[in-house]
C-alpha cells in the first residue's frame, strides 16, 4: 500500500496519521452524537482523502453516501475510525480485518478503563487485531490530529494552524484544548495521537512515528504511566541526540497517581523513579503542563545554547531584575560583559542605563535598536550564549504620540503595523545568522502588535520573565543531555 | 486640609494618592517630553482636581492655562508633581515648600541611584524637605495611580479598572506593565505607588496608606531591598490580620541582586534572610511576578479555606490530573470524597466518570450543572475546605451543534452569551452563599465568553492547573499566617 522507499511513509504507523481513505463508524446526522461531532471535525478541516461512513440505516451521513458495512466498500481504505458503542467494537474490528484494513482508532471507550469485565473485552479486541494484523490506536482515545495532512479526527473543532510539535498524549482532551493555545502563540502541532489504553500501539510507538516525521522538530509526552521501560529508554536514547523530547509526567504525587489510576486505569511509579527514567533517556523534563509546551516551543525554534552563561536585555528594571532571578535559581550565568562589548554598547544605551547585566536600558530610545543594533552586540561577545529579551511597547502610549503628531487614526494603525514589522524582521533576521538562542519575555497579550509580530516571525516570547528564563534553561538542559548520550554511544 | 475625622484621610499619604489638585512641573507641549506624557495621563484618564501647570514660558500647556513659577498659583495644591532636570529639582521643591505645599512626587531620576554624587544631591533634597515639612515620593520613580479617584501620573495611559490590589513597588515600570495585564482578568489596582529611591516614603510608609484604603482588599509589594526591616515587620504584623499582603523578593539570588544593585542602588540581603522576614511579617511570599499578581487576585476574591482539603472538578482527565498533582506538591490534600456526597453525585455524573477525587465528568454534560448543582454537592461536604474546577468550554464546538440546530449566526452569538452568563451567575452566586473558596483554571484565553463571564461575575479563573493549585495553596497559607499572627497578638 506504502511501497514508496522514504523511511517515513514506511513507519508502521504512518496510515493511521497520514490516510489516504476512511472508513468511518459511529457517525450519523445526528447531531449530538459524538462520531457526528469527529466526523464533522474531519469534513470542516478538508481532509482530501476518501471518506467511507458506515451505518446502518441512513442512506447518507452529513451528505456524503453511507454504506451499510464496511464489505459493501468500493475500496480498502487505509483506515478505521471506531466511534461506536461498547458492545459492537470487537466485532466491527473484526469486519474491517475481514475486509483488509490494517488500521483503525478505536474512539470507543468502556474497556480496560473501566474495570476486569472491560479488561476481558480489550483482551479480545486485541486478539481481532492480531489474527488479521491490524494496528489500532486506542480504545478509549480521542483519535489524530495532522494538521500538514488536512486531518483531524478528533471531536474538537481543529483551531490552529500546522507547527512542528508532535505530541504524544495519554490524555486526550489535552490534546484538542491545546489547538487554540498554541495558535495564541503562532505555533501549532505538526501531528497530535492521543493513545488512549495502548493496547496495540503505545507512547513508544508515537514516538518513533513522531521521529520520523518530517514536520515534528520536537516531541512532546503527556504521560501519566509508561509501561514498557526498558523500550521507553531504548527509543528516547536514539532519538534525542537528532530531536529533542521533552515530557510531563502527571502521576508524580499521590494525589496526581491516584488521578491517573481512575483516568486511564494505570499504575503510575514514584517521581523520583520517573525523573530516574527522564533523565537516562536525554528528555527534557516539564514539571508542569505549561512548562510542557513552552519547552517544545523554544526547543523547535532556538539552536541550544553552546553553555549557560546569558544576558538579559531589558528597558525596564523590575522585569529584568526578575529575569536575573529566575536565571540564577535556573542554572543559567549572568556574567559581566566585557569591556570591547561595554565599549561597543555605551552609545546605544542611555546614560541612565546600565552596562551590567542585565542590559537595562531604563526607557526604549529606539524600539528598532533595541531590536536589532544592541542585541547583535551582545550576542556577538563570544562570552554570550544566549540573550533573554523583554518585549513591551504599550500602544496606547506610541499611539498618543503619533496623535500628537496629527497624525490620523488609520495613519496610525498602519504606521505602527509597518514599525511592528520591521522590528519583528530585524529581530528574526539576527536570530537566524546568530547561532545564539534569543528568547523573548513578556506581561503583554499575545495579540499586541509587536509581540505579534515578533511571534510571527518566529521569536518565541515568553508570557513572564520566569517561563523565558525556565525555557533557556530547557535549551541548556536539552544540549547537555544530547551530549552526553552522543558520547556515550559513540 | 484634611480635617474629616475619617482616618483614611488622615494617613500622612493621603494626598498624594488622593490630591484634589496639583502643580504640575516639566510638561510643556513638546510631545515628546516625558512630563507632558505624564501630564496626558492625567488629563486622559478624566482627572476631577485642578492641574496647574508651571512652565517659565508657555502661556497654556496641553490647553490648561500654565504659571511661570509656582509661587504665582490662585491656591496652594495638595501635591506637587516634578518631572524636570535633576539639576533644579531642590530649588523647585523649595519653591513648592514656599509656598506651603506638602506633598510631592519626584518623577526625576539622577540622585543615589547614580551615585555617590547623585547621593547628595538627594540629601540636599531631603534637606529641603525636612525644612518645609514636605512628604515626597521619589526621587527616580515612576508615579501614583489611583483609578477609584481617575489620578493616573505615570507616563502610561492606564488601561484597566478601579480593582482592590494596592501595589507598593520598587520597580516603577512594573506598576504601569500591569495595566493591561491585569485588565485581562478584569481585576485591577485601588492603587499602586512607585517607591523609587525612598528618600522620605518607603515601602512601609505606602503599606500604612494602602493598610487604611478602603478600595485595597489586598498589599502586593514588589521588593529589591528593605530599608527599615524591624518597622516592616510590625507594620506587616499589625495589617496582616486584617489585609492579606503578598510580596515577590526580586534579589534571591546573586544575579537578581546584582539586577536590583543596579536598579535602584539598593543592597540585597540573601534569600533566606528574606524568606524569614515574610514569615515573621505574615506575608505570603510569591516566587514570581506572575504569582504576586495571582496571589493578589484570590485573595481579594475568595474566602480563604479553613484547611486545606481541596476537591478537583473537571471534564477532562489530563489537566485533573495535573491540578491533583500540583495540590499534592503544594501541601494540599485531595481526600476521597465522603458516601453520602458520593451518593448524591451519581446522578450527576456520567456513568464514564469517576466520583474520585478529582471529580471527572469525562465529558460536559450539561454546563449548567457543572457550574452549580455539582459544585454545590461537593462544597456542601462539610470534609471540603475548597475547590478547583477546571474551566473549558471549546466555543466553535457550541457553535457547530447550534448551526446544527438551523440557528442563525447572530442566534447563535446571543446564546452563546445568554449561557455564559447564566452559567457565570450560577458559579458566583454559589462562591458568594458558601463561605469556602472556588478557584477555576484553564488553558483558554480570557476573552472566550464563557472564561470572560466568569471572570467578570468575580471567579477567579487561573491560566494553568498549577496556578490554580500554587494560588488556592496562598489562600491557605494566609489564614494560617494570619491565625498564628492573631494568636501570638492575643
Amino acid at each position: 500500500m506504502h511501497q514508496t522507499p522514504d523511511p517515513y511513509r514506511d513507519i508502521p504507523l504512518y496510515p493511521l496519521v497520514n490516510p489516504r481513505s476512511i472508513a468511518f463508524f459511529g457517525a450519523s446526522n445526528r447531531f449530538s452524537a459524538m462520531g457526528t461531532n469527529q466526523l464533522n471535525s474531519v469534513l470542516s478541516l478538508g481532509f482530501k482523502g476518501k471518506i467511507y461512513p458506515v451505518h446502518p440505516s441512513e442512506a447518507t451521513v452529513l451528505g456524503l453516501p453511507a454504506y451499510k458495512s464496511v464489505a459493501d466498500l468500493p475500496e480498502t481504505p487505509d483506515l478505521a475510525v471506531l466511534v461506536l458503542p461498547t458492545a459492537i467494537v470487537v466485532q466491527t474490528l473484526e469486519e474491517c480485518g475481514r475486509k483488509g484494513i490494517r488500521h483503525a482508532i478505536v474512539v470507543s471507550g468502556g474497556f480496560k478503563e473501566m474495570g476486569p469485565e472491560g479488561a476481558v473485552l480489550e483482551q479480545e479486541l486485541v486478539a481481532v487485531a492480531r489474527r488479521y494484523g491490524i494496528r489500532f490506536l486506542g480504545p478509549n482515545c480521542l483519535g489524530v490530529v495532522n494538521p500538514h495532512h488536512l486531518f483531524n479526527v478528533t471531536f474538537a473543532v481543529f483551531e490552529g494552524r500546522p507547527g512542528f510539535i508532535g505530541l504524544a498524549s495519554q490524555s486526550g482532551s489535552l490534546l484538542t484544548q491545546m489547538f487554540r493555545y498554541l495558535e495564541q502563540f503562532r505555533i501549532g502541532f505538526s501531528a497530535g495521537l492521543s493513545v488512549g489504553n495502548e493496547a496495540t500501539v503505545d507512547i513508544v510507538d508515537c514516538m518513533e512515528y513522531l521521529a520520523a516525521c518530517p514536520h515534528t522538530k520536537v516531541i512532546g509526552l503527556y504521560i501519566e504511566s509508561i509501561r514498557r521501560g526498558r523500550a521507553f529508554i531504548e527509543a528516547a536514547r536514539r532519538i534525542v541526540p537528532h530531536k529533542p523530547i521533552v515530557a510531563f509526567y502527571a502521576g508524580g504525587s499521590e494525589a496526581g497517581r491516584n488521578a491517573a489510576l481512575s483516568h486511564t486505569g494505570s499504575l503510575a511509579g514514584p517521581d523520583r523513579l520517573y525523573d530516574g527514567v527522564f533523565r537516562q533517556s536525554g528528555i527534557v523534563r516539564a514539571d508542569t503542563l505549561t512548562e510542557l509546551f513552552d519547552f517544545c516551543w523554544v526547543l523547535g525554534r532556538c539552536v541550544p545554547p553552546q553553555s549557560r552563561r546569558m544576558v538579559v536585555l531589558t528597558h525596564s528594571g523590575g522585569p529584568g531584575a526578575a529575569a536575573a532571578d529566575a536565571c540564577s535559581r535556573n542554572g543559567l550565568s549572568l556574567p559581566r560583559l566585557n569591556g570591547t562589548t561595554r565599549e561597543k554598547l555605551r552609545p546605544l544605551v542611555p546614560s541612565t542605563g546600565s552596562l551590567n547585566n542585565p542590559v537595562d536600558l531604563t526607557f526604549s530610545k529606539d524600539p528598532l535598536e533595541y531590536f536589532s543594533a544592541i542585541p547583535k552586540v551582545i550576542l556577538e561577545d563570544p562570552d554570550t550564549d544566549g540573550m533573554l529579551v523583554y518585549c513591551f511597547a504599550p500602544p496606547k502610549n506610541m499611539q498618543r504620540i503619533m496623535e500628537s503628531q496629527g497624525l490620523s487614526l488609520e495613519d496610525i494603525d498602519k504606521l505602527t503595523e509597518a514599525v511592528a514589522e520591521e522590528i519583528a524582521k530585524r529581530s528574526s533576521g539576527l536570530a537566524a545568522t546568530l547561532s545564539k538562542p534569543v528568547i523573548g519575555f513578556t506581561y503583554q497579550s499575545s495579540e499586541m502588535p509587536i509581540i505579534r509580530k515578533l511571534l510571527e516571525n518566529g521569536l518565541p516570547v515568553l508570557p513572564s520573565p520566569e517561563r523565558g528564563a525556565r525555557a533557556m534553561a530547557a535549551l541548556a538542559r536539552y544540549r547537555e543531555l544530547a551530549g552526553k548520550i552522543g558520547n556515550q554511544a559513540g
